[in-house]
């Protein structure tokens, strides 16, 4: 079962917030990422019989150490993809949490073709990171503790990436609390490809450019289940530049004390910038998911963007 | 008041240990230390007509930006002398806390000098660091937690420099469970230098060297009032070497999630070494006290160390 996590406050992230701001601390989750509770969802809802032909996904990031850390607690065999590129500390985690690593080219149709050899090889269950019921349901859980552990919040930030958290925390949040603001937090990256402002301002589901941005976690596109959800259930996106993403790591190691990879990061980074006062002014209990806590340490490029 | 900080676990760390560790997450306290706890009792037991005098210290670490955040929670001015070559992490939480900053030449004669200057005009009460009955008792308020927050702890395993929070800890943890044990935790140095250790073994206080180590809040020395307690109190010292000190802090950055200093990450670098397996292995359940975690990240040979 998922951990529940702490929530987390302080006082600089206040002041510079200009209100009160509570931190779910999916960082300390298993695994080190909300990645977990998506994961053990879809993997035990299989059922005892579904999950001996075990199950297989592909990713790059904390997906697939939470599909292998849930496979090993229901014990069944998780087979999973990766591109050869992935960061070592996630690739780590995999072998760690006992799954068979296969790794691939860096590209999506490589990592799709190496997925559906090994489902027909094995009749393993392809275990989806984000455009899946189970899944969406799964991460919807970080809100329904966070609105028990906080009386009286008024908004949840949470950083987007293919929309799995974001679908699940505003369907479970608006069904507890209607009144409350669910609000997208998302890179705009190097390349200006910040999708879900962009689909948002059309209204409907358009092609972006992968985003360039050391948030490695929020990559991905919005699906066409999380789509529809976030289109009806969000209230606002804010996006967020490289430096602010910075600016919210350093919140949180020099002021939090915690672990955060950059992806982590971009909920706080919204919170405490120009747009977030502007336009949400009003709100004086705000929540934030700090989603992820895995950075490779040994990589020199993450210590000098803190110089940067 | 002190924050009562919460208690961490992870699965990484009980296999890294071969038992079950308990943290103690000061790193969460007030000023990021533990050393609000004493610096605020000492200065409370003043009462209101002590504090209209103001209080003064003299601390190149925690204990400065601890003085000056409790002074400005109970409404009292506070004068900080600091050495010039004191981590700027540390001096930056001074002013931000309103205190007084003083810089002087980093000598220990400079400081008391200073710092006598500064009582001699002002009337300002002296609020040691360690070696005062109040210190020692209000970093003891660590342990009456958590005994309360961890039923059936072992020992707890304490990071050692002059012996404040040791002895505190010591005191009062025998008190309410006098069968615990109570071991010291302390780096040996580059220059061979680990005075507890060395004091434990010869039943006296003996002169030793300031410790050189990365572990830059751990290097004084234990005093009048803290030795007796340390010899009557203590049951055992782990000391650690530098590098274990090192992979202390990378169990706490990668799989705990957590920001600790040098100093802070010397309990957890000792329960993991061999010679708490040898002579301790009977242990089941054991806290550590993850005491500070202000570090500058600006730092270049901070992240140098974690690639030696």
């Amino acid at each position: 079962m998922a951990r529940v996590t702490p929530v987390l406050t302080s006082g600089s992230v206040d002041r510079a917030a200009g209100r009160q701001v509570f931190c779910k601390a999916e960082i300390f989750q298993r695994g080190g990422a909300f990645k977990f509770r998506g994961a053990y969802n879809s993997i035990a809802a299989l059922g005892a019989e579904g999950q001996q032909q075990g199950v297989v996904t592909h990713s790059s990031g904390n997906h697939a150490g939470a599909v292998a850390m849930a496979a090993q607690l229901l014990g069944c065999t998780a087979h999973i993809v990766a591109p050869r590129t992935a960061p070592r500390v996630k690739l780590d985690a995999v072998k760690a949490f006992g799954g068979k690593l296969t790794l691939c080219d860096p590209t999506m149709e490589a990592r799709e073709a190496a997925c559906q050899k090994i489902q027909d090889e094995t009749g393993a269950h392809f275990v989806p990171p984000y455009n899946y019921g189970e899944t969406i349901c799964g991460q919807g859980t970080i809100a329904l503790e966070f609105l028990e552990q906080c009386a009286g919040l008024q908004a949840i930030v949470v950083p987007v990436s293919g929309g799995g958290m974001l679908s699940g925390i505003a369907v479970a949040a608006k069904a507890l609390e209607p009144g409350i603001r669910i609000i997208a937090a998302e890179p705009v990256g190097l390349n200006d490809a910040a999708d879900v402002a962009l689909c948002m301002a059309a209204g409907e589901l358009v092609e972006v450019p992968r985003t360039r941005t050391i948030a490695d976690g929020l990559q991905a596109r919005l699906g066409d289940l999380t789509w529809p959800i976030v289109r009806d259930h969000v209230d606002d996106v804010i996006t967020v530049e490289e430096n602010e993403i910075v600016g919210g790591m350093r919140l949180c190691y020099e002021r939090m004390k915690v672990v955060v990879e950059p992806s982590g990061a971009v909920g706080l980074a919204a919170v405490v910038g120009e747009k977030f006062a502007e336009r949400h002014g009003d709100l004086e209990r705000v929540g934030i998911i700090l989603c992820g806590g895995n950075v490779d340490l040994n990589t020199r490029g993450f210590w000098e963007s803190w110089r940067a």
